[in-house]
C-alpha cells in the first residue's frame, strides 16, 4: 500500500513524518510525486487538482485535510465509487466552538470598537451588547460542539439543520420551512453549515430579511455560503450590527474585496479552525489500519449528500 | 426611614425611579440633595466625598453601588460601626466571566491582530495560540462564577486567594507563600481580587517574573493593583505577551498614559461589570426590608479585611 499526500508543502512533510514513525514500512508520496500509480490505496488531500484521481486504479480512499469536503466534491472527474473521508478530530471542534464563543464575546463586549478608540485616545464606556440567543446553522461534528459549549456559557441556543437533530439545551429546527423560525429571534446567526448545492448563497437577503434587526453574522464554513453584496446591503441598511467572517469565495480574499474596509466586518484569514498535522496523522492512521484489517472505514461521507 | 444615593445623576435617577415603584412612600434623596440628615438610614454609593457620613447620625448601611468596596473604605473618616454591603448579583458575577472569557479568546484567537492586519489588507494565517491554563487571582463572587466558566470551557484552571477556597475543578492555592506557585505555570493570570493594603501593587514586577514567559495579563479589579512601570518593563523584555486592562489608578485614563497607544496593551472603558440598575434596586430593597424587620442585613463585608 502506498499514500499519496496532496497538501501544502509544510503540511505535507509534517503529516509524512508523523506516519512515517508509526508506519516505517511504508511508501508515503508528496504529490506531484506518485511513485507507481496502482499502489496508491489512500490520498490525503486539500484542494488537488481536479481530475487527477482516475489515475489510480487502486484507490481506496480520499481522505479530506479538514473538516469540510466540498473541495473533494466540487472536483467534476471525481471517481464516484471511492469512499472519501472528513476529518473529525476534538481539537477542531474545540477551535470552532471557541472561535464562534470568541466572536460572539468580541461583538457583546465591543472589543473592536474598544480598540479603534483606544488608538484615538478615547475613553467611552458602554454597557455590553444585550441578546443571548444564538442559532447554529449547521449540526454536525462542529456545530453541535458549538451548541454544546455556547449552552455551557449559558447562551440560549438554537440550532437548524438539514433533518432533524436532538441536542440536549438547544432548540432544534430542521428544513427550509422552519430556516425563517430559526433565525428570526436570533441576536447572533452562526453558519457552520457543509457546502453543498442547497446551501450555496444561503446566508443571502432572504435570510438576513427573516432576521431580527441588528443582529450580529458569523460565517466560518465556506465563503460560498454568503453572497457577499446582500451582506453590504443589510449592513448599510442597518438590518445587521456586524459580522464576524473567516472563510471566502477566493483565499487569500483579494486586495480589491470590499470586505477588508468595512467597520462592521471583522475578518479573520481561515483561521477558525485550523487541522493539526498529529490528530490528522491518527485519522490517516486509524483508517490505514481499518483498510489492513478489512474493518469499516471511519468517518465517511455520504456522496450523494456531499457531506 | 430616608435613603440616600451618591451616584452620578443618570444612575441616580434609575435607582431612585426602580426603588419608588416598590416603596413609593419613602423618602430618596440623591446627593447632595440630603433632606433631614437624621432621617437617613441606607446610603448607597461609588466614589463618595470622604467625610460626609459623619453628619448622619441614624445611618444604618452604607452600600456600595459596585462589586468592590475599596471606594468606600478609603474614606479616612469612614464611622467605623456602620455596616458596609457589596453588590452582588447574577449579572454582575456572568458580565465578569464573559469579560475575562472574551479576553482569553480574544487573545488566544488574535482577534486584535487580525483587526490591525485587516486595516492594511494583509491576510496572514496563524494557528490560535496554545496555551490553556488559567489561574484567577480572588475567588469572590467574580473570581469563582470566572473560574466555574472557564472549566466548564474546557480551561485548566487555578485560583489564588487569601483563605483557601475550594472550587470544583480549580486547583485552589492560598497566602503569599503560594502566590509563585500559583501563577507560574499559567498562560493567563487574571486579576479579580479585592483592593486592600494586602493587594495594593500586587501585580509588579515580582509577580511579572515568577510568571511563565509570553503569559498574558488581565486586570478587571481595580487599577491600585498594577504597578504600571513593571508591566511594561515585563512588556518590553518580552516577559509578557500582552495584557488586557479595564481598570486604571485615575480613571478616565489621562490621554498622557503610555498604556493607551501600546501595541501589547488592550483598553477597555472600566465596563467588564456594569451595575445594572434594576439589579440594584432589587439589593437595596432587600436591605431595606431587613433593616425594617430586624433581620440579618445580606452581602456584608468585614471591615477588618476591607473586603
Amino acid at each position: 500500500m502506498a499514500i499519496l499526500i496532496i497538501l501544502p508543502e509544510k503540511q505535507a512533510e509534517e503529516v509524512r513524518n508523523l506516519l512515517l514513525q508509526k508506519i516505517p514500512d511504508e511508501q508515503i508520496f508528496i504529490w506531484p510525486e506518485i511513485g507507481a500509480a496502482e499502489n496508491i490505496e489512500i490520498a490525503v488531500t486539500w484542494n488537488h487538482s481536479h481530475g487527477i484521481f482516475g489515475q489510480f486504479p487502486n484507490l481506496k480512499l480520499i481522505a479530506s485535510y479538514g473538516a469540510g469536503v466540498d473541495h473533494i466534491f466540487a472536483d467534476p472527474d471525481l471517481p464516484k465509487e471511492i469512499p472519501v473521508s472528513r476529518f473529525v478530530a476534538d481539537s477542531l471542534s474545540r477551535q470552532m466552538a471557541d472561535y464562534v464563543a470568541g466572536a460572539i464575546l468580541a461583538h457583546r463586549l465591543r472589543l473592536v470598537d474598544y480598540r479603534e478608540y483606544q488608538a484615538a485616545g478615547h475613553w467611552t464606556p458602554h454597557a455590553p451588547r444585550a441578546g443571548n440567543r444564538v442559532t447554529i446553522l449547521g449540526l454536525g461534528e462542529l456545530g453541535s460542539r458549538t451548541a454544546e459549549q455556547l449552552t455551557r456559557m449559558d447562551f440560549e441556543v438554537s440550532g437548524w439543520s438539514r433533518s432533524r437533530k436532538s441536542l440536549d439545551n438547544c432548540t432544534c429546527y430542521a428544513g427550509r420551512k422552519e430556516l425563517g423560525i430559526a433565525v428570526n429571534d436570533a441576536d447572533y446567526v452562526v453558519c457552520l453549515l457543509p457546502l453543498t448545492a442547497e446551501t450555496r448563497g444561503i446566508l443571502n437577503r432572504n435570510l438576513f430579511n427573516m432576521m431580527k434587526e441588528g443582529a450580529y453574522l458569523i460565517n466560518a464554513a465556506r465563503g460560498d455560503h454568503l453572497v457577499v453584496d446582500d451582506l453590504l446591503d443589510a449592513l448599510y441598511q442597518g438590518r445587521l450590527a456586524g459580522a464576524c467572517l473567516d472563510v471566502f469565495e477566493i483565499e487569500p480574499l483579494p486586495g480589491d474585496s470590499p470586505l477588508w474596509r468595512h467597520p462592521r466586518i471583522l475578518i479573520t484569514p481561515h483561521i477558525a479552525s485550523i487541522s493539526r498535522s498529529d490528530d490528522m496523522a491518527d485519522y490517516i492512521l486509524e483508517n490505514y489500519q481499518a483498510l489492513r484489517g478489512g474493518t469499516p472505514l471511519a468517518n465517511l461521507v455520504d456522496s450523494a449528500l456531499g457531506y
